[in-house]
């Protein structure tokens, strides 16, 4: 058996009841952290707290290698962890199927998920979200600025009204060539820098809304202008942004009230 | 202070580890269950689970007569709690923004959504889904079938080749002159009504998946033409539909692998 456990957002907190029992009752538990983190704590942390080994892989450990994994879950009962929800990714879609040819049961316990805490915590209806983008690190596309794929998403979302959620680049020490090196820090795009990207390359006059730390005890949401955003500190990360189409009435005062959202950056009503 | 919780989606279990100790440390707690239900439980069992008490009000009770749980809010410590994620319906982001603006503070602990889980059980991309729909019956329309908007919204997401949610309608006993009667149980459009609705009035050849029990240990996943869905019986609710737009290879195998798919209901690769 293979239970995927979401551990959702932040911290050994933000699991749900159902896959904390779960992830605490398996034989051999994995997990990975390079497609997002739990910032509030850390693997030793996480492990302690629920009196289990976590053994973390890495990208190719999940993708290319995931046989140990598959033969555990012949075997016993095996929790595959991460942040957010474990299936918002193609990867782990993959090894879900994969499993499922084999005849291993499979069974997915659901965490909240960034894109839920983006509307949740802004005011901004989910059901007028489009298609989300990431804008990456000018050094992983090979080019400086935003890349031509994300304006034309934001774009294309806009001209049908839509919210745009931007997630923003995480690299994991290692992961790449031309990221931060073994023992060196995880690199996280600030909001304050990606605003500043597309101020730059885009539109520095568009309303634009910062998410920071989404699930954790002091989450900060902000609007503003994206060129007014660029010179502002948003603290730890880990921060979204949200690039708001059309407002609906209670969407512009929700912004105005619990994202201190100037009234001149909002349209009229 | 105010501090909306998101109950997940099933049942006393679904909560996050910090929404539960969060509920239990509440003075008080409210509850509505009118825009979505955890069918894995009642509220008399919820309540004797996390050892409160849960007041449950109806729509006029959150949406025009707020006062009360304001009230206690300013005073001492109030949880509100929802099925799914709190803020995933306009009304509570205005019961939020009123908060705010008598000065209570408010925060908000993230429940799992339907719309994530959508996206994670059927392995379709979730960055693929454009902007969801809600089926409602045909009486609450006032026509028969389903409304143009709907339609309108399926074709513009498959335009863009993006996946569609659509949500189907609930009639809570009383909340609506056409709907159940007080007393008489809760109404729940099945996945096979709505697919047969479609079917009907859109495209009986095209792909649906159908999505049942979502946050449950027995959720069901089944892919087929909508005219074949339409005959099949998924079983207790809640269900939900996805209209799938363009299918990336690997996720016409997971509709394949995990959702029964027939071969010849998918595009070739």
């Amino acid at each position: 058996m293979l239970t995927f456990i979401g551990l959702g957002l932040y911290d050994e907190r933000s699991v749900t009841v159902e896959g904390r029992e779960a992830l605490r009752a398996a034989d051999r538990v994995f997990a990975e952290f390079y497609t997002s983190r739990l910032v509030g704590t850390t693997v030793d942390d996480l492990a302690a707290h629920h009196g289990v080994d976590v053994e973390v892989r890495d990208r190719e450990g999940v993708e290319q290698r995931p046989e140990p994994i598959l033969d555990a879950a012949e075997d016993g009962d095996v929790a595959f962890l991460t942040a957010g929800d474990t299936m918002i990714s193609t990867t782990h879609v993959d090894l879900r199927v994969r499993a499922a040819e084999r005849g291993v049961d499979t069974r997915v316990i659901h965490g909240v998920t960034a894109q839920s805490a983006a509307s949740s915590l802004t005011g901004l209806q989910n059901y007028r979200f489009g298609k989300a983008v990431t804008l990456p690190f000018p050094y992983a596309h090979g080019a400086d600025g935003v890349p031509q794929s994300v304006r034309d998403g934001i774009d294309a979302n806009r001209d049908r009204g839509l919210h745009t959620l931007v997630y923003l680049d995480i690299k994991v020490a290692g992961s790449s060539p031309a990221g931060p090196q073994p023992g060196e820090p995880d690199e996280y795009m600030s909001a304050s820098t990606a605003a500043e990207m597309l101020a730059d390359d885009w539109d520095a006059s568009a309303l634009g809304v910062v998410v920071g730390r989404a699930g954790s005890p002091d989450p900060v949401v902000a609007a503003d202008r994206l060129g007014a955003l660029a010179d502002r500190d948003f603290g730890d990360p880990l921060h979204m942004l949200v690039v708001p189409g059309d407002l609906h009435h209670l969407e512009a005062e929700a912004l105005e009230t619990l994202a201190g959202c100037p009234a001149e950056a909002l349209p009229e009503f």
